[in-house]
């Protein structure tokens, strides 16, 4: 086998998402033979990024500001309030480009199998953002899974004394998509949903 | 998008095999997410291994040790020396723990389409082990591909003249391998190679 230090390193790369035992170690001898070009910028860059990242203490995107560069932008609407459940949500949404608001990162949904209940959630920070009065509209953007319409039926209970309105994203078929491939819960909801063309 | 310390960190990770952009970004998350569990040890091991480990002087083994682990060990064969492409080939062979004796790692292959010739090879530091006078065989374990097989005739040549014994791994159908599912050409070099039951 190869050395300690490799076998750790292999170790720890076979523990990232999408990389399993062998793809580490073909990932471990990549770094080694790009040393200069790849293997010495991804360790500053870790440690640039465990030194300077945080999660944002207003909305939990993760950032090395603190409010992030979504909460301090005054070019976003901080009328409306887009609540997600993770940080790749709210990346994903913002590849899009699609949204021009502020976000709310939940960091999770309830799931009484995994023993996540509402506090475990950011679930009184984003009361409080709504109780603060510049907020007129939160969408509910959770996953369409059963957990994300489970805390979006809860959020919408914690949301609504104050009064604002409340929305959430639309159901229906992918653009793009095709409908043979699509389940039937997603086919119902397109056709229950339909619109006037 | 992520700020740019983050969007950097995900463009390295998209250069590791195994790892496209969008797994990229999801490692990235989760290093994030376990920061001190994953992501400092991460960047702590990488600068280790890069400062610590180089190819091995004799053998092209990677290790923090020169010359490396295999070539100083005792308990190892010198007189017999297998030769293989590159330190995964030579990582295989000592997961598969099947043999005792010291390596000699080429650095590629032979090939004409990617530009690669015998000085771009650790051909000549082969040769000079050869010559050394302690090495009894050559086991020239190159991959069975034409790149790997061209190579291996041309280090016969090469390797020749010092009067070692000179062997190549046995062509054969896999351990548990199925007849059915095997290319023509294993079939008929483990035929030619069938041995009595
Ligand atoms: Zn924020
Ligand atoms: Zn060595």
């Amino acid at each position: 086998m190869a050395g300690p230090e490799i076998e750790r390193l292999i170790q720890l790369l076979a523990r990232l998402p999408g990389l399993g035992p062998r793809s580490a170690r073909r990932a471990a001898l990549h770094l080694l033979k790009k040393k200069d070009a790849l293997l010495l910028p991804l360790a500053a860059t870790l440690r640039e990024v465990g030194d300077s990242v945080h999660a944002c203490s207003t909305c939990g995107n993760l950032d090395s500001r603190d409010p992030c560069a979504i909460c301090t932008d005054s070019r976003r609407d901080e009328s409306l309030l887009c609540v997600v459940e993770s940080v790749a949500d709210l990346w994903a949404l913002e590849r899009a480009g699609v949204f021009r608001g502020r976000y709310h990162v939940l960091g999770g949904t309830l799931s009484a199998l995994d023993g996540v209940g509402p506090t475990d959630l950011n679930v009184d920070g984003l009361v409080a953002r709504v109780n603060g009065g510049r907020v007129k509209e939160v969408i509910i953007a959770t996953n369409a899974t059963v957990e994300g319409q489970t805390t979006a039926h809860y959020i919408t209970d914690r949301v609504a004394p104050s009064g604002v309105q409340i929305t959430r994203l639309a159901h229906g078929v992918p653009v793009g998509g095709e409908l043979d491939y699509l389940d039937d819960g997603t086919l119902g909801a397109a056709l229950k949903a339909r619109r006037p063309l």
